[in-house]
């Protein structure tokens, strides 16, 4: 389906970086609110700090939710809040304009004012991402991008921030690369479980090649932020060269693929296919819970930029476990 | 020994915020040039990017250094970068009034431009943290303390954020609370390894207590920045509860741990002591290597901040290996 008459891609950008603002701005003010000890002191009659939060997350979804109502009345709309309400767990973006948003993502950090929370709006036309906007007003920093116009922090500087040139991926990746990943909601220890088989992927993906008998990759760092939105937004930095995670939502990465396709970043499956790596790496749906991003990359003399992507997300496959997150 | 006449720890703390703020302006001239491709290019000739990176770091700490040695011609100096280039690992701080700073600390993300790198400053006295000075450029955010003055976030906000009441530790702790922790340089994987030891510890302190054979501490998130003067510095601000880390060195912590003790916080060994843990728990000497930090806590109906911080720390003495980092 296509957009309404007089809505242009231009004008639903220009909404959508307002709205990041002004959300991220509404943010900043519980933020600062549940600092002076305001919001903790209204709030005592609730349960507990988690009670508090989800209510700045729907605060803050209703906010976007009826200011796009209100621009764009025939789009539909789905939100992290206003999705876990119901109790189904299928997939509902279709080929409609669809809103797709996390009112707060990075819950827990922003419960403690660590910077790392932010706004996700997502814009998808005809299933795909085409506009995203993340905010983390903490921190002061916004990333936006609509499809064909580039991804940018802060409205001026494009991304990926290094671009004269844009390095090329570390010949020996992941060795030379900082590896972005999280440890997840999902904590049961035990062979067979995701939580286990997570842990023993970031120790294959950081451990020492040369000193253990299994083959480790030694990437360079392991950083864990706690949002999946800050993370594919630093893959399209630049800052983070490699991200891999299990059990996101659509919300969590609708704007950051937007944001990290638009830098020439590459997104496809976080599960390795079997054996036979000899495949087309392709376009992964918003709906997989399971992501491998690779940042931007240049060319080198031996590859193309799209070459070394593929080469990373081959030699990621090859040092992960098959997750389990199903949709239902 | 004493400071010399003429020398306050006013005059003293207000220029070392100023050594900050400068040393800080130039990180970020040099990462604004390194994403332009203006550094890139100029060292060409050198190596790898951790040779551009090295100069970066030399190029801070001579600033600094002069910057000292002009001021307070009679203190003693110790830089990563002057420490690192002579061959002994023995510790070098005394009773004499000493600065020990890290240019830049978390050098892999200045390299990447992932904001979570900062120059870290600390004056000592007497062998004690007793000013500390924490910038991360990037993100705009100094910490700063000196004993007897609070710690401070842009020299305006106290430390920490939250404290219209502090905040209790969680009854449950390292339930409820963000761990903060390192995947760190050595990545040696291997049953007796450092490497391992860390990893099952992270695990210890993360996974779910009601789902394994092995009690797990079930911590709310797993944070991981690459830098320990950010963590230190987060902890001080509240935004980590708890940060376990072993392999510093003391340019790494000195600033923090003053910055962390002034906001309230608990800083002591990251060695568990064994099985009886009824012992009393000691400030840690800079020299250790291990640390284990607890944010600043406020009371509850059963306990006094102090007591909550002791309880996380024998909570955390619980869950984690003795990890082996020796200083030569």
């Amino acid at each position: 389906m296509s957009l309404e008459e007089g809505e242009s891609l231009d004008r639903i950008y220009e909404f959508a970086v307002q709205l990041g603002k002004d959300a991220g701005a509404r943010l900043l003010t519980a933020a600062t609110r549940m600092a002076s000890g305001m919001e903790r002191s209204a709030a005592k009659h609730k349960a507990n700090a988690v009670d508090l939060v989800t209510e700045t997350d729907k605060d803050i979804e209703s906010f976007i939710k009826e200011k796009i109502a209100k621009t764009f009345p025939t789009h539909k709309f789905i939100g992290e809040e206003s999705y876990s309400e119901g109790s189904s767990r299928e997939y509902q973006i279709g080929d409609e304009p669809t809103w797709c948003i996390d009112p707060l993502d990075g819950t827990v950090n922003f419960c403690h004012l660590f910077p790392m929370f932010c706004v996700s709006i997502g814009f998808i036309l005809r299933g795909k991402p085409t506009i995203g906007v993340i905010y983390a007003p903490m921190i002061n920093q916004l990333f936006s991008a609509c499809v064909g116009k580039g991804a940018w922090l802060n409205e001026s500087q494009r991304l990926p921030l290094m671009r004269e040139p844009i390095p090329e991926l570390p010949k020996n990746a992941p060795g030379g690369c900082i590896f972005s990943c999280e440890f997840g909601k999902q904590r049961k220890d035990g062979p067979n479980s995701n939580f286990r088989k997570k842990i023993e992927s970031f120790v294959s993906i950081a451990s020492d090649k040369r000193e253990t008998e299994k083959e480790g990759g030694m990437a360079h760092g392991v950083r864990c932020l706690g949002s999946a939105a800050m993370d594919l937004a630093y893959t399209a930095l630049g800052a983070f060269d490699i991200w891999w995670e299990g059990g996101c939502w659509e919300w969590d990465v609708a704007a950051g693929i937007c944001i990290l396709q638009e830098a020439g970043g590459l997104v496809t499956t976080g599960t390795p296919p079997g054996n036979d790596l000899n495949i087309e790496i392709s376009e992964v749906g918003l709906g997989s819970r399971m992501y491998l991003a690779i940042r931007p990359a240049g060319p080198s003399e031996e590859e193309t930029g799209s070459e070394g992507q593929e080469r990373v997300v081959k030699a990621i496959w090859k040092l992960v476990n098959t997750l389990d997150y199903p949709r239902q």
